[in-house]
């Protein structure tokens, strides 16, 4: 029991920082609707809570990335939290069975020799920061396998569209079968 | 939420299926005492038990594996609950933080090519099952990151000491900071 919690819980509700400004998902179900959202550490939410969702994953180690591949990363990616990035978006995502029933070094090959996910999104470095949250081994049941949280200036909202344009194209994303989008502006 | 959960808890009391023999720790702490363990699907255990400890964790897709090494896996590996197999282990192992720094292919690389640890297993099939649970990322801190369940019949002990001792002896070993052991008949 050494570690601090690597839990984070993304609440959707009508309070916090952040104002979501658009909510669709590009396949399956979008998220309820919800006016703001805020990032608490560990297990949020307390009963009298106002939620209209809450989402939990948590930060580990990398699955699929090298080590010449972590060094670029590193060494390219912002931290959260930079006050020029007042743009954000939240992004779960659902992979199917067949993904799941992959071995490690088949779902690395889709990854990177075939969707070069790593390399797209070094392509949007400095811009983008982002911090992937896992789901899938909660414990119990959840409703997506990652959730993705993306910040960035609103002058590199193109950029942003861009990449995931890139990745949505990708052969890795075959394999996605539900994938919300919120959009969001700090105010 | 379409996923039947994964999570398993392992309840050490006084009582349960299988009877704890031995318990003693090869690396770090043991395991505080207890009589005898039973197996609960999802998140036991109720407030009024005697547990002495309760361990988490979900069966998860592989990490490490290749197509060529599930299917001999797959092909050799016995389920568990055989009348025959009237012995078993667990044994939870902690990695240290050196371990969970390295990228994934550098922990396949020690795993596999340095370690063997699958060919080892495979050594030992159909004679012991085997089933593994992930702890690291279940949302709250757990005191290990994996709990691997052995059953083998009463014969197969010695084999079951030859594997143990065989994969101790690797260099993916030499990350592990804690590992206790328990040995259990069912009676």
């Amino acid at each position: 029991m050494t570690d601090p919690s690597r839990l984070v819980t993304f609440v959707g509700s009508s309070s916090g920082p952040w104002r979501i400004v658009s909510s669709h998902a590009t396949i399956g179900l979008p998220l309820p609707p919800a006016a703001r959202l805020r990032i608490v550490p560990g297990c949020a939410t307390a009963p009298t809570d106002d939620a209209r969702w809450a989402l939990r994953g948590v930060t580990s180690n990398e699955r699929y990335v090298t080590r010449p591949e972590k060094l670029q990363l590193v060494a390219q990616s912002p931290s959260l939290g930079r006050p020029t990035a007042d743009c954000a978006a939240l992004i779960p995502i659902r992979k199917n069975t067949a993904w799941w029933a992959l071995t490690q070094d088949e779902r690395r090959h889709i990854f990177e020799e075939q969707s070069h996910h790593t390399q797209i999104g070094l392509d949007y470095l400095p811009a983008i920061a982002r911090r992937l949250h896992h789901c899938r081994d909660l414990g119990e049941p959840q409703p997506f396998d990652f959730l993705t949280w993306f910040e960035f200036a609103s002058h590199d909202a193109p950029a942003f569209d861009a990449l995931l344009a890139r990745l949505r194209a990708s052969r890795e994303w075959t394999f996605v079968e539900r994938e919300p989008e919120l959009r969001l502006v700090r105010d």
